[in-house]
Parts: structure tokens; C-alpha cells; sequence
């Protein structure tokens, strides 16, 4: 019995954004109609290395297929400065639900990134205007791309403005995209009257202000991981249609978490979660002018769809490194 | 960046018993002294096939070294009759807790099963008489085997007797030891006659009754791992010395869950846990005549602290596989 090691280039390379954008889809639609288990995720707080790890095991049954797994991911700030490595880094165990054979290990970091940008389009794709071809960037780090790249799939984007006052990351992120694109570096504002926008900062204070955005703008705010981050002005939020992904984790460390927690925002200013517009329950845009929001704190059930993806794609096409982890013969 | 990669036969080679039994009995003294963290285990029960999922993560400062890790594992009792797999698969993702490279992702099932008997010698040490050279085992599954390679590094053992109704696994058990030990196939009763006893069963009717043991014989109590299950008579536990792992997990699914809730066996009648012995608070044996008991749950402390002997020795050996599953090169 072997299992299917997935480093980060062969997560890349099998990492469809389209049918990650469609499964992370049906993990949204599942989680609502109760078909996913997704216990609350596991902290260890390490104070002394700045550092933290969690534990996102979850399971889900789109009617279609189903999928379980578990990501091991950690959040260690300390770690770019002090020791070369990404802040962020993850170990995705893909397992069968029917049998608990750990059919794939792959890198988290990367599936992270996929799958948070399929999030971004999901709710893009219910949210912002049918002809969208402009979208904005806040924020030019690791996570930026694949916002782009997943959003490019569901809307015609043509003109993209970055914003980022780190020059070599603005930089970089116009190298990467420049020969699809028609990518230039402007100010958050500038970003921000797109008709998408996606907000991907850890920052504290907010930094999008509601003369920042269009009248139709929606915005992704990706950035908030942790109580006391948000990136946008609680105005801009209160006045928009706010859609979350779980209210749990959204109230707890996700943009809305500060206003939510001052009772600036409360359950009456959030319009929905984004599995309600998925199945239907709630509706998606229903005009050409109103901002519209998605909080994003990401799901453990988007790992797993996502990685149903990379695991099934990179098994039909022979990629990855096969290996005996597991002695089966011991029955 | 390069992870290690140690299938079951790299976990069995370096898993060296005599430092795995230190290592546990360290982390025994960490989650006492609150050097560690150890979140509740999240299930995923999958009714529709029988099984469920455990993450287990954790992280231990011993003093002398620290370790943090994830153990993902199943129990999927269908297994064997309709996938010829083991009920128990186990995946150990083993992390830097400084920078959170995950160092080595193991096999979960053969580390399980060694940290499982260290567990079992560690109590055996303090709990069982000096001079105890007989062993009795109920019970010769897959887990009986490390109980008597653990606890023969821990006291003299020359004559063992195997329990067990299957003839097939009892043979296979002898087989396996009878060039290092006086074994032979015996009753409940002769196993239970020995100076330590493991019980390794998941019963949920007791079969080890006051009469079936001696009168200063150590049991370890292995078997029972979920609500429902117990191998010893009420009225054997609440006469002996009970020392337990920990108190919210043997209370829920270790040897004591049935008799604690049926009110039958109080905390008045639980001597202690294992880590107060070990750290000084509370005595182990203290005469040469009494019967004690240990309620081993397992910790996934156990597991990191395994791990973690099992990955140092690996490294310095130059074995296991070398992978490059997470791309640091992304900072």
C-alpha cells in the first residue's frame, strides 16, 4: 500500500484552479447542508518561539464524492527574518474516509495558496458584477497570486492594479502576471475602484476606506487571520453586504472580528454565509451598484476539496513520488 | 528544505525501546510539571463506514530536549474482514517547534504500538515488585508484542504465558519470543499468576477476575479505548493501586470509563497518574504485596516523545528517505 508524496511543484502542477474553484464550491455547499465534520481547530501556542501550530482535520460528502484529511499548518512570524523560511507552512494528510489509508501527503504551504484563491472566486463568482474585468490587489505577498489566478478563471480580468509600498513585491507580482495582464502598480484607492478588489495584509489598522472603492466594488478581505486584524473601515463594512465563510471562526479572527467584537457589527449587518448563496438559501448580487465583502478565514474543508484535486489529477497523470509509508501487511 | 521520510521498517529500526521508554516517561513528568500541550483528540465519526479519525497534536518541553507533532489516526474496525488493512493506521507528522519544518512524516502505526509498551514499562517500573521475572500477556494482537519487548528492558523477565482463545495468534506470539524466553500458551488465570500482567483485549465484558492474579502482580491495562470496554472486574480494580494516564481520557474510554460511571469505582479509589509517580508527588509500589493497576489511554505526548527518539536516531544513522516535500525557497 503506498502513498502519494505531493511536494510544492507537483501541488502546482496538479492543481487545476478550475476544478479547485468547483470543489471548493461543493465543500461550501456541503458544509451547509451539514454533509462535512470539521472539528474546531486544535491551537498550540509556543510564546517562546512566536510561533503557534494548528490542527484543521475535516471531512466532507459533496453527493458526488467525498474526501477526508487533515492539514498541519503553523503560523511563526519570526520564521523569514530569523531563519530563511516562509512564515507559514503546512503537511496536508489526504486520507481514504473508507479505509483512514493516507492516499497522499502533500505540501500544505501550496495547497494553502490554491485554495484560498478558489474561496476568493467562489464568492466573487456570486458576488461582483457578471462583466468585471478590473480587479485590484492589496497586498503583493505569497497569497496575492493566486487570487488573481483563481479570479482570472471566473471573471474576464483584463486590467489588474496592485498596491503594495514594498516596491520589489509590487515589482514581482507585475513580473509574474505582465504577459496575461495588463498589471500596474497604484494606490489602494486606485485598487480599490476595480471592479474587484481582494485585500490580502495582516494589518491592524484598517487600510481601505469607503471612498477607497467603487459603488459596485466587491471585495475580498483574505488578510485577517487572528483577533485584532482587519483590513477594512468599519463603515465601508457596515454599509456593504457582508458575506462570511463560518461565523465561528469570522467573529473570532476574521475581518469582522474588531467591529463585531466592539458591537460595531453585529448579526444583523452580516447578510449570509457564502455555503447559504451556494445551496441557495440566500442570494448572491442582486444589482449593479452595492459593495459587497467576503470575509475569508478559510475552512478545513476546503483543504480537503482542494487536495481531492491535486490527489486525483496527479494519480491519472503519474505524477508525485509513490512510497511504502504504511505496512499494510500487518492484519 | 528536506523532510525525513521513515516507513514502518525505519520506525522499527530506530525506534531504540530503552530511549523511547525514557522519552515517555519524560513526558510523563512534562504534562505533569504543565511543560506540555496537549489539546483533546478531534474525532471525525463516519458511521456509513464504520470508523472514525483522530488528530492528535501536542508538544513537549522535557527540560533536556522539546518536540511537537501531529499523529493523525483511525480506528475502522472493517478493516481487516473487507480491505485486508489493519483496523489502526497511523500517520506522525513530526515538527521543528521552532520553525515548524516538519522534520519527519513516520509511520503512526509501528510508532504507536512502541510508545505504547514504554508507556506500559514505565508504569511497570514503578508499579511492579523488584524482582519480577514472570510475565503474563491476555491478549496477542498486534499490540501485545512491545508490551513484552518494553517491559524485558525494564525488569528480568524470563518466563512468559500467553493468553489467547485464537491458537493461531498465540503460536505466532511464541514464535516470535521463544528464543529470548521460557514462553508457553496458558489460561487467564496462569497469565494473571505472573509478576506483570498486560491485558490486551477489547473487551466489554471483563475477563481478568481477583481470582486470576497474584497477590502483588502489576497489570497493565491496555485493552480498553473507548466507552463500553474494560478487561478487569470491578472489584479487582477498586481492591489494587490504580494509577491512570490521564484523568479525562481514562474516565471517558480507559479501563475505568464502566465502573467510574456506573459509580461503582470514585477518585478516591484512583491512586494517581502515572506523571505524579514519576515527577515525586505520589508513591509507586510501596510493599511487596498488592495488586496494582495502570490505565493506559495513550497520549499523543507519548507519540512526540516517540517520535522524537525515533527521528534523532534516524538522522544520526543516516536512514529513512529524504524528501523535499515543502519548497522554503517562498519567503
Amino acid at each position: 500500500m503506498n502513498t502519494l508524496l505531493l511536494d510544492s511543484e507537483d501541488v502546482d502542477a496538479n492543481a487545476r484552479m478550475a476544478a479547485i474553484i468547483e470543489a471548493v464550491e461543493q465543500a461550501f455547499g456541503a458544509f451547509e447542508r451539514g454533509d462535512s465534520q470539521m472539528p474546531a481547530k486544535s491551537y498550540i501556542d509556543l510564546p517562546q518561539y512566536n510561533g503557534d501550530f494548528r490542527s484543521m482535520p475535516a471531512y466532507l460528502d459533496t453527493g458526488e464524492w467525498d474526501a477526508a484529511g487533515l492539514k498541519w499548518v503553523n503560523v511563526h512570524p519570526d520564521n523569514p527574518e530569523k531563519h530563511d523560511l516562509p512564515t507559514v507552512l503546512g503537511t496536508m494528510v489526504y486520507s481514504d474516509p473508507e479505509t483512514a489509508v493516507p492516499l497522499a501527503i502533500m505540501d500544505g504551504t501550496e495547497l494553502t495558496m490554491k485554495r484560498t484563491g478558489a474561496a476568493a472566486a467562489v464568492a466573487t463568482d456570486y458576488l461582483a458584477v457578471e462583466d468585471a474585468t478590473s480587479m485590484g490587489v492589496v497586498g503583493a505577498g505569497v497569497q496575492s497570486y493566486t487570487q488573481l489566478e483563481a479570479i482570472s478563471e471566473i471573471r474576464p480580468i483584463e486590467e489588474v492594479v496592485v498596491a503594495d509600498k514594498d516596491d520589489a513585491r509590487t515589482q514581482a507580482f507585475i513580473d509574474a502576471f505582465d504577459d496575461q495582464f495588463d498589471v500596474r502598480a497604484g494606490s489602494i484607492s486606485e485598487a480599490g475602484h476595480c471592479d474587484v478588489l481582494s485585500t490580502v495584509t495582516p494589518v491592524e489598522d484598517p487600510i481601505v476606506g469607503t471612498d477607497d472603492v467603487a459603488d459596485h466594488t466587491h471585495i475580498n478581505a483574505m488578510g485577517a487571520d487572528a483577533e485584532g486584524k482587519h483590513e477594512l473601515a468599519d463603515d465601508l463594512l457596515v454599509d456593504a453586504r457582508v458575506v462570511i465563510d463560518d461565523h465561528e471562526q469570522c467573529t473570532h479572527s476574521g475581518e469582522i472580528n474588531v467591529p463585531y467584537h466592539e458591537g460595531v457589527l453585529g448579526d444583523g449587518d452580516i447578510h449570509g454565509e457564502i455555503g447559504e448563496i451556494v445551496v441557495g438559501e440566500k442570494s448572491g448580487r442582486t444589482g449593479d451598484v452595492g459593495v459587497t465583502v467576503f470575509d475569508s478565514t478559510g475552512l478545513a474543508i476546503q483543504d480537503v476539496a482542494a487536495a481531492h484535486v491535486v490527489y486525483e489529477h496527479a494519480l491519472e497523470n503519474d505524477n508525485g513520488t509513490s512510497f511504502g509509508l504504511i505496512d499494510a501487511d500487518g492484519v
